[in-house]
């Protein structure tokens, strides 16, 4: 993983190589840029979830069948989440493994999906059912990508820095306090240093397990909660991040009612969330739909729920198993 | 991998683990016996090579998803390559990768497909172009499945055993030779040690190497224009193994050509070939078009074809590039 400024201007990118995007970062000046250094063929895939389908799968391997695209030549995928997620399952099984380069364009995408090597495509019945886990050959972060994020796409990667800050580094947590201003105005710099930070995180995390059996499990902090909230709002009222900050609210609720966590601790959490604009509260969202959601998360194993819960700033635990009595009450104080 | 007559009367099968098969193997005496050991849901599609594809795959994927298939669960595939390939590819995707046990049901899924955890499914472009590489929990091979084989898959399996007995075990190849007719008739103590053999000869070497970069390729012998053949024939006039024994051959007086092996070897293989009823020829095959068809092959690199081509009965090498003239040549030999 290489994180710059400028980077991508000085980057030894295959010149040639196909190259994976969406419509709406085709339309960025950061993609006109790259594709001075990336002159190969691009399939443009409609923006948006809808697009990390198995259909859009089909076609990709279709086009790269068409090009002639043999095992040793490497696709580019440029975009946020949908696209890193979709191109990496893609390169992962096309002619059982090509090499990928991931260029992620939102901040979700550069300190979350371009780490740790989880590919993914929806099904109707669920998200990312389908996938693997296969690292990128490289990837390639540019903040510069950043600079016409729409505003609530920068907030929404914000709630993955927190959760990577509450779990496992507290100087950063106090970085994220003292600078949330001066980072929501994109200040180069800052920006550079957090999501260097984050991917650090779950670097560190993911190359102790690169299965998801143990420790990795920790980075699903506000995640079994925060899945459930964003597929019961049909994954349109709420983003990712906004249902993975949520999430966390009510898990950090859990984690204090526990006795794990300090009270005051859960509260700087909020405080923090509130002041990069992302909700704590989910409102309008039905209780029952929710609560079956929840209980048909892929973590659920022979009946119980094993959560990721601080129980410090910079520290959490795997796996806890909450009461679901206690699991209710968090839920409710969430969704009042 | 477990190999044995009556075996899976005595297996530890997950009971109610989802079980996949086609229609063809449905119909079987064996799978009927299977069925009281296996009791879970079964998703049967049609026999044939046209169910592996994609749409195979989205069909199965969701019927999991539907049947509320965790991680934890076990997948079980029943049947020829068709299947244990199909299988094992949405074993090795669905929920980023579930545990997948094999019974493969004919002799080449037996010695071929179960050993290796290549999975893979077709696109309209090309057989196998989608697939990953993820070894099976278990393989559960009982030569009993084969008493109702029709003759010319036997015989098809029979050209992958040959295979193997040329690049890796002169020893098996001499067993071949002396009981060909007790073979064909599948004498089941017979089978059983056939089968190991060839098991255990792909065993160890896909053991030395995974993905497939260096000793695996020995595997490719007579596949790179048995492939060639097989899809300039439409995958209708020639099965897989008749193929392979044609491409043995063509293979083989290449290797002669080149002076790495000596005419009485060939001989030998091609006079085994034909006490297993196998072809040495193919015709009605349009020479330009299995040309074209070779020069697509994955394993063309810099428009050079490496080969992995015997040097002796029991030996072989990779990789060699021959001329394009010899090749052409050693095409001629079995297309007149």
């Amino acid at each position: 993983v290489r994180i710059g400024r400028g980077l991508l201007r000085r980057a030894r990118l295959p010149a040639d190589a196909p190259v994976l995007t969406d419509a709406g970062v085709a339309a960025t000046p950061f993609y006109r840029r790259l594709r001075r250094i990336l002159r190969g063929p691009a399939l443009v895939l409609s923006a948006g979830e809808r697009s990390k389908s198995l259909r859009s799968a089909e076609r990709l391997y279709r086009w790269l069948a068409h090009r002639r695209v043999e095992r040793g030549d490497t696709l580019v995928a440029v975009g946020g989440g949908m696209i890193t997620d979709l191109g990496g399952f893609v390169a992962a099984t096309y002619l059982r493994g090509i090499p990928l380069v991931l260029v992620p364009t939102t901040l979700l995408a550069q300190v979350d999906a371009a780490v740790g090597g989880k590919t993914g495509v929806n099904l109707p019945e669920g998200k990312n059912l389908v996938g693997t886990f296969t690292p990128p050959r490289h990837v390639w972060i540019d903040p510069e990508s950043l600079a016409t994020l729409p505003p609530r796409q920068l907030r929404g990667g914000m709630a993955e820095v927190i959760k990577g800050a509450v779990i496992a580094d507290a100087a950063l947590f106090g970085l994220l306090e003292r600078r949330a201003p001066a980072i929501l105005r994109r200040d180069p710099v800052l920006l550079e240093r957090v999501i260097g930070r984050s991917v650090g995180i779950k670097a560190a995390v993911v190359a102790r397990d690169e299965r998801e059996a143990g420790p990795r499990a920790l980075l699903n902090y506000g995640h079994t909660i925060g899945h459930a909230l964003e597929a019961a709002g049909g994954y349109r009222r709420l983003t990712h991040g906004e249902a993975v900050a949520i999430g966390m609210e009510a898990e950090a609720r859990l984690a204090v009612r526990l006795g794990l966590l300090a009270p005051a601790a859960a509260e700087r959490q909020g405080a923090l969330l509130e002041a990069f604009g992302l909700p704590r509260r989910a409102r309008g969202l039905d209780r029952p739909a929710v609560w079956a959601r929840l209980l048909a998360d892929k973590k659920v194993r022979a009946g119980t729920i094993r959560f990721a819960l601080p129980d410090r700033i910079g520290h959490a635990r795997f796996p806890v198993t909450p009461p679901l009595d206690l699991l209710k009450r968090a839920l409710d104080h969430v969704l009042r």
